[in-house]
């Protein structure tokens, strides 16, 4: 590992613990579900997580909701944020700046689905777009942060934010443990990193050795790279997905220091696998999940990760798609 | 009231309790949902029970495991059974024949949804088809069950089929009770009216007086006008609607003796309602839900059902929706 920073700096379990306080009743404690056929078609004891029931419709929430509690406690008050995101993270700001009384403006990519540019918007946020091929997206942040006098929270490179989105792992654990299950291994969606970096805290925490895979799409598999370099390497240019919120260039900082101690893998998965899995939990499982919030699913599915006779945790990280893609996703996977 | 059946031979919330035994560790134990978004839409706490999640996606299964369980008991062993359905009681039997050793025989409408044909077949069952217009489905099922020397199982006139729809609503009280809550009212769907005589059973057996309503697609309210009219009424002929699952001719003789007795009243939805709601649990609730699961959301959403203020215990009863009828849902709700 040569990580550059040093490990007392890094969140730990402890702090996923408090953020779970912090989240109690704000949040939704989303239930673990178990699909029979599933279990049959992979011959094993799958356990999903399922994050598009959470506030806002993916797991964002509860980091936003964590670091914004924390912004207050420490500054007395509510004051202003500024938010970058290609949507999730934009609308669990957005949620969470309206329950605390936060005034917020969120940067995001014109491009962004429709679904979460409307939704942001609908919880009182201010959206100021810009061009992912032309614009700067730190820039306008800063710079609209500064005229605001507002603190920036980042999608992933944040304590708080890791810690909080951490209490997806947390109740997987106790909840797993409640069903009389004990995990062999755990499949994460991966973007920044602050998910799986949080939530394998506290999975590791209840089982030491667990293995978790860190699951990006194709193109963007830069902390599966990554991980095998034990170094943060960058995606190549041009890179396309259907997986618009797992689009980071690069693994975060503070997340790949937690996920190169903690993660066993990456697995990457293609844009037809990731619509067999929408496919697949619209007519099985009957949830309806995004296209990022598929890709642990699509792991299992795909066969990329063998289930067969394990039990093996999945989080589907979020649900907010637009229909359009949806019925092309499940026209393509039949 | 004049059911001209005695009240000793209804069944009893201690037959429901016995089903939810029969059927533990065999039928999902579907969780308890509640959406913060749609709180605020309506004023009030509703919980959802999405039994779309349970095995063969629809609360059908419940009802078909134990009435297969008991003829097991009864006989020795498994044999032979003959149902008819639109799709999820035919899933239902199927699946429970496949776990307990039967034989299956299914006849069901030509014009059924492909996707519940297709599934009643995966479990191993043998599919006769019938055409809704010409032919009389319990004439061809007496002539297979013959054959077969099976036994027919009834979609809803059947002690042990209305006592395992109804761990439907025992599951629903207790998980409300755990969650704090105590139900001002219940919206349940009602096609023959197995599914809400047995919840209704459990959940007036925890609160006494709490008003349950059926909720029926326009021109199949036949419940609804015959709980007015305190006698079992037929639909108009020529009646037509999305809600495949509840084109119930007249109320159940056995469901209604419960149902006139248990029930607050009627709610009728049309099919722009019913779309709107499955519309809404795509885009806010993330569930797939098929238009006969979706009216007890409906009854709430279009305000047919008041609920500002109040806790209401919701059922969507299933989830098994060509994707072509979904894109329309979404497309007309839009």
């Amino acid at each position: 590992m040569n990580s550059s920073l040093d490990s007392e700096l890094l969140p730990t379990v402890a702090e996923v613990e408090a953020a779970a306080r912090r989240i109690a009743g704000r949040a939704v404690e989303t239930p673990l579900l178990e699909s029979p056929a599933l279990n049959e078609r992979i011959g094993g004891r799958i356990l999903i997580k399922p994050e598009q029931l959470q506030r806002t419709g993916s797991f964002k929430f509860r980091g936003a909701f964590n670091k914004l509690s924390r912004l207050a406690e420490a500054g007395g008050r509510a004051g202003a944020v500024v938010a970058y995101s290609s949507g999730n993270h934009a609308q669990g700001v957005a949620a969470a700046a309206a329950l605390l009384g936060f005034k917020a403006a969120i940067v995001m990519p014109s491009d962004a689905p429709a679904i979460k540019i409307a939704n942001t918007r609908s919880y009182g946020a201010e959206v100021v777009l810009y061009d992912r091929q032309r614009d700067n997206r730190e820039a306008i942040a800063e710079a609209l942060a500064a005229k605001m006098g507002a603190a920036i929270v980042r999608p992933y490179e944040d304590h708080d934010i890791i810690s909080g989105q951490g209490t997806v792992g947390l109740e997987l654990a106790r909840q797993a443990r409640a069903a009389g299950a004990d995990l062999d291994a755990a499949l994460i969606p991966c973007g920044g990193g602050g998910l799986i970096a949080g939530s394998t805290l506290a999975l590791q925490a209840v089982w030491p050795r667990l293995p978790v895979f860190a699951c990006e799409p194709e193109g963007f598999d830069d902390t599966g790279r990554s991980l095998v370099a034990h170094k943060r390497l960058g995606i190549a240019p041009g890179a396309k997905s259907i997986c618009d919120g797992l689009m980071a260039p690069t693994p975060g900082r503070l997340t790949f220091a937690l996920n190169d101690r903690q993660l066993a893998g990456g697995i990457a998965l293609s844009d037809d696998e990731v619509f067999k899995a929408m496919a697949y939990a619209f007519q099985v499982l009957k949830l309806v999940v995004e296209p990022s919030g598929a890709v642990a699913l699509a792991a299992l599915l795909s066969g990329k990760f063998q289930g067969r006779g394990l039990t093996v945790g999945i989080v589907c990280s979020g649900g907010n798609v637009d229909p359009g893609v949806y019925a092309e996703a499940l026209r393509s996977a039949i």
